[in-house]
């Protein structure tokens, strides 16, 4: 805590001894051992897909990772926010301390966890790497989005590359002496790719010129590694229009030698960087490709399914990045409201206390937004190691055809749930973090306002919730005659009709909601054919009553394994059970007008009345 | 339109030919003509109560005033959140052209409008010169809050002031030569005022000395004029503990000669200002007062309730700013969807436009997103003009000592609506502002995001919305056993039976919800004897049912004069009949669980566990 206004407040509410330092965040192991060993027995389930792992590789893992990111990352990330990535001649410099600790997060080893050994990776599932990247975005949103790209464009080309280009530039991305990139955006071409026009002539040699203008290029320029590794959407000569004409290329910032030496500049230039709300550390890139030279990767004009590959990871990361911020938020908020005195609490809970005003937590609507907080961070965070798991099922060696196929069903049908509920969720949760602090909420040094900054960008990067809700109720659902949702709502009834005691109530509701989406789903299809708006206007509402189910459904497999687990942390399961209920009672009723949105009207919905002038 | 980008982006998709130039905000004249003649009829109401104003001067004040903010202010609001106002040496420097632009509205007397004529005011009612103010928040917040916080200064000065201090300090404020402030929050008193501690100490001459911390103070300091006026809640010694040992005080900056003349500075030092999120033209200071000689205004130990009627006042200023941002960002985002092309709509609503992609208006979810803006801003336009209205009609000449009880009865129930759930509202239109220009909404050059930057201070500041909602169920709802509660909900009942035709079960949906408010109140207070958590838990649901409520009962007054008025615009009564059915198909839906959440187990909400470590 820097400033000296916010030394004057939390030096007048230091009541109980305890002392503010402001963004301190701490990564929350026991629950994230919870919801993986406890909720979700993942480390049993890969191990029955076959897959390596034990718990005790998972925790050691995890603590080393989020050690390291409480360590090195959270203590840069509030005046790396005020001081911002710079642009000047074409060069990016990062705030100070990213660099270095991008050096030490790569020394240490910690950005190949997930990647294939292979490579130099670390073999580790995606669950277990994937539920330590949660200490990354939390500790600063910012400097995560660096691995966060590379991590990417490492799984696209090594699914889709060749040999030869895999060899190439694989390794250095793993070992983090190169950074990746993802460049789709357009000034003209956004949501709607099929409008990009930067071009790829091919050469003699097998390899591309690539000209053009992306925008929107994060982490497309900076001083950390001596070369950066684009993965370019382009157009070959004669190709189709719209989707059907991209091909995927990748484009180093720099020549790259037989023997991988880095050389010259390769026609990659960075023209400028965005003035951006929030993750400042993260540059924003324009990058202008002037007869660059790259390689297709995958088959040419097959660029849209290969990127989607990348794009598909990164859609987890964006969700597991709004998990973090708004836990990191979470976090900032409970200790503000433990220490900030102010007014008197309701006799029943100030209890005996001595005359005087009490800790803002006692106060019952601080208390009802802090556990709206805790209560969507748990949720959100046992539905990411949910996706996960199945994504590792789907791709264990010992997974039965049908199992892996069920399991991908998973991951596709609640990928935009993650992404696209999620990250709304997120937002809230880091403007609850504001409203909790009130006054001090809004002022730079105290760090909540930085992670509502953080988290707005996430509802629009990697395709915007309105395209994550038109993936869901289109590809996902429609896409195959509702089996998937189907069968998630199967797993959510079996799961409300075996409710433990104190939660049967809860189960019921549980059923009754996984009823009333199937049936608006399906009844929004049925007027498909006479209206061509429904569904399309259908989809946000679907995406939200199945993102309170999906939370709600994984708050009562908590409930059940707080109460029943023998080997669980005393307080983290009761925690959980108190949690539960509260999702229940105080946030899953805001689900039901969610079913009347996805049938409500669309002559009103598209009047052009409403919109005269 | 400044940057390169967004001039690329833009040139990219001018279909039309129309150019989009950024933050060109626009006053709505239409609109709020419609909501104060049509819907409100308040030009009458106005006269029935004794209150001089015609049609005429009315729409020719708001023209003008509306006119002034549109070319003078607007244009510099997005290069002055960048530049934002600077402190050195105790002095504050505010950005470009914010002091000409001060200096061209005090000259043009645009500040007086509302003020009694006594002291060099236009005397204009409060339903006029409110009315007109949506152009000042909406122009630019940052600037707006200078006369804002003036005027609220010069009404709680000319309310309980001696004639002499009145005379010394009003002209001046009224006239813009000095402006006005208020110094409430201390380090360690913020919604709590009953902990501060600033000092006044009585001097011979029946003035005192002032000392004390105080922060958050906003426009504390600046180089418009040659003076500021703050007013001061302070301790006189040997003063009760507690609130009700507050005295306001005022205390210029600058001591002032008998003959008006502005001398030296009189103990008032300013010690720094905040970095903020937003509002980054308004400079919110920390003000040391250091022996500085003040007056007391109104009774010693009464400065609260002398206070509170600049607080309630600031409480409107508050929600106009709220309604003012959500409009500007409502016209941005219309304006940005009208011309950005991406991707394909539906073929009903394409018709035979040719191939290629069409704007996104016409994309169902992003019309959702439009729709959802409109009516949540012109609801919150016929509510604050309402408001306002019934505080004119309760300080008629001519009305009955029943029908102004009623009529401040009113003001009191709602003041807490538009403040506490209006700026909810302004904070979530403004975000969808932000997603529904994509990435370019995230980016500073467009604008989209300053609006949510700037509204995100309006749910803290004069009292957050948990304060308004505790205001609410407690002073104004449970202070008068309910009776002002219940002469609103007749007003709603009454309109709900007597919907036009096409909005009689929407009127009868608005009845229920009538019923099921009360219900739930009432429920909650008769829990209150045995549960001293209940109503203090219920006091945000029931701000937000009651605010629901409140915009649906406007919605569907709107509709009537849409339908009925032979004088309105035909377009903007078909908008206005068009948004009523939106409100109530696909907003409205949203208030329900809030009548779940009002009788919520309290025993969840407040226990222990969920918040553990």
């Amino acid at each position: 805590m820097s400033g000296v206004l916010a030394g004057k407040v939390f030096a007048s509410c230091a009541a109980n001894g305890d002392t503010l330092d402001g963004m301190s965040y701490k990564v929350p192991f026991k629950d994230i051992k919870f919801s993986v060993h406890n909720v979700l027995d993942a480390v049993n389930q890969l191990q029955a897909a076959g897959v390596e792992i034990d718990q005790d590789t998972f925790d050691s893992v995890l603590q080393g990772y989020g050690e390291f990111m409480e360590q090195a990352v959270a203590p840069i990330n509030l005046e790396a926010d005020l001081e911002g990535a710079k642009w000047a001649d074409g060069e990016v410099t990062t705030p100070a301390g990213y660099k270095k600790a991008w050096e030490e997060f790569t020394e240490a080893g910690w950005n190949t966890i997930g990647h294939d050994e292979e490579f130099g990776g670390g073999g580790m599932p995606y669950t277990l790497s994937n539920a330590a990247n949660e200490a990354s975005a939390a500790a600063s949103s910012a400097w995560s989005m660096y691995s966060g790209l590379t991590n990417g464009a490492i799984k696209a080309l090594s699914s889709v590359g060749s040999d030869e280009l895999k060899e190439k530039f694989v390794p250095k991305m793993v070992s983090g002496e190169w950074t990746g990139t993802m460049c789709l955006t357009e000034p003209q071409a956004g949501t709607d790719l099929g409008l990009l026009t930067t071009k790829a002539q091919p050469n003699d040699d097998g390899s591309y010129s690539i000209s053009g203008n992306k925008i929107f290029i994060s982490a497309g320029q900076h001083d950390f590694t001596d070369n950066i590794i684009h993965l370019v959407l382009a157009r070959t000569p004669g190709a189709p229009e719209g989707t059907r004409g991209i091909s995927l290329f990748v484009v180093p910032r720099n020549e790259v030698a037989d023997d991988g030496s880095v050389g010259e500049n390769n026609g990659v230039h960075c023209d400028g960087i965005e003035h951006k709300m929030g993750i400042h550390g993260s540059p924003t890139c324009q990058i202008r490709f002037e007869n660059a030279r790259g390689w297709l990767v995958g088959e040419e004009n097959r660029g849209l399914p290969a990127m989607f590959v990348m794009m598909n990871h990164a859609r987890i990361g964006t969700a597991m990045q709004g998990l973090s911020i708004a836990d990191a938020s979470s976090q900032l908020a409970l200790d503000y409201s433990r220490e900030r005195i102010q007014s008197k609490a309701p006799k029943s809970v100030r209890g005996d206390r001595p005359k005087g005003s009490d800790p803002i937590i006692l106060q019952p609507d601080v208390r009802r937004m802090l556990l709206e907080q805790k209560a969507w961070v748990g949720g959100y965070r046992m539905l990411m190691h949910w996706i996960t798991l199945q994504y590792d099922i789907a791709h264990g060696p010992n997974t039965s055809e049908e199992d892996r196929a069920k399991a991908e069903g998973f991951v596709e049908l609640l990928t935009p749930i993650g992404k696209g509920f999620g990250t709304d969720v997120a937002v809230d949760v880091a403007s609850l973090g504001v409203q909790i602090h009130g006054g001090m909420g809004y002022i730079h040094e105290t760090g909540a306002e930085l992670y509502l900054r953080d988290a707005r960008i996430l509802p629009i990067y990697e395709g915007t919730n309105g395209v994550q809700a038109l993936d869901l109720i289109g590809r996902k659902i429609a896409g195959d005659g509702g089996e998937r949702l189907k069968s998630f709502l199967a797993l959510v009834r079996d799961n409300g009709s075996s409710a433990p005691e104190g939660f049967t109530s809860y189960g019921e509701t549980l059923v009754g909601y996984a009823d009333r989406l199937e049936k608006s789903v399906m009844e929004s299809f049925s007027q498909a054919g006479e209206n061509d708006v429904r569904v399309l206007a259908a989809a946000t509402p679907v995406l939200r009553a199945l993102g309170y189910l999906s939370f709600a459904h994984f708050w009562l497999l908590a409930a059940k394994a707080g109460l029943e687990s023998s080997d669980a942390d005393a307080e983290v399961a009761a925690k959980h059970v108190s949690l539960a209920k509260f999702f229940f009672e105080w946030l899953l009723p805001q689900a039901e007008p969610n079913f009347d949105f996805a049938l409500a009207s669309t002559d009103i919905l598209m009047d052009d009345a409403a919109i005269a002038y």
